[in-house]
């Protein structure tokens, strides 16, 4: 498979891309990385760091979209023992789905066919080319209702 | 306890603070947020995101000088199903350990002490006093040595 197939999205600083290696807890996420070589996030530079978290919020959205799961998380690790095994900077985008365990199932993976990650990535490549594929964040597209929350401070526990 | 006293560091637009609740496996970590009330991810602008990753980066940074932690790493949540439980827009800064196994032990939790939060955010304050507290990202402090990355190859598996 040639990179180009697997890419979901693309602006002048950072690519988004269908990961290599899935979780089974959350299957088909998607990696943001800088167009330039970064080896971790200490060697970013600040003219980087907008356009990363910009295209990483966008695909999270995207995933809500396109999966309509329950949630999304991101990760990015740093040296070895930060979990990083790939050494180009990269947001681990993570549809997500209620009871998922991801974090405890950390070690469940596989390894997609090529054919699963081309198609995977033109669903969302198609996905863009929908108007409101990228809606502001003014939108407030999701908020989590009050009755989930278990209060409705905005300070709650566990900041202090 | 204030939150003034569990603060870090503070910029224009973010504030970095330290947890109220902490993993056994990376005890101390800092919450990185946005100044704004922010839900989650989805409702960043795009203005803020700079600045908020560059403060990520930036603690990060601190985390390797000031613990002497071998990597560290990001996480960032939305909605429950995304393990969400605070309902304003926070990255997890946090220093890693070889074999902590930080996602196997998810559940394995503490709340510090007041005093060990206090004196937590005082001495990572004291060291941001230092000149060399926030290095630029140019310097390359810190890169992976061949011989621990398995290959040299800048695109490893899973990058396709």
């Amino acid at each position: 498979m040639s990179p180009a197939e697997a890419v979901v999205f693309r602006d002048e600083h950072t690519v988004a891309l269908v990961s290599g290696k899935w979780w089974r807890a959350g299957p088909g996420h998607l990696l943001v990385i800088p167009a330039t070589h970064v080896e971790n996030l200490y060697d970013l530079p600040d003219d980087l760091a907008g356009p990363l978290l910009r295209t990483a919020r966008r695909m999270a959205v995207l995933l809500t979209e396109v999966d309509g799961c329950d949630g999304t998380s991101l990760r990015q690790h740093n040296e070895p023992a930060g979990n990083q095994d790939v050494w180009h900077l990269h947001f681990h985008v993570f549809p997500r789905w209620k009871g998922d365990d991801l974090y405890e199932r950390s070690g469940d993976t596989l390894l997609p066919t090529k054919d699963e990650q081309i198609a995977r990535a033109e669903a969302l490549r198609n996905a863009i080319q929908r108007d409101d594929a990228f809606p502001d964040a003014e939108q407030h597209r999701y908020s989590t209702p009050t009755t989930e929350k278990g209060c409705d401070h905005r300070w709650s526990h566990p900041l202090p």
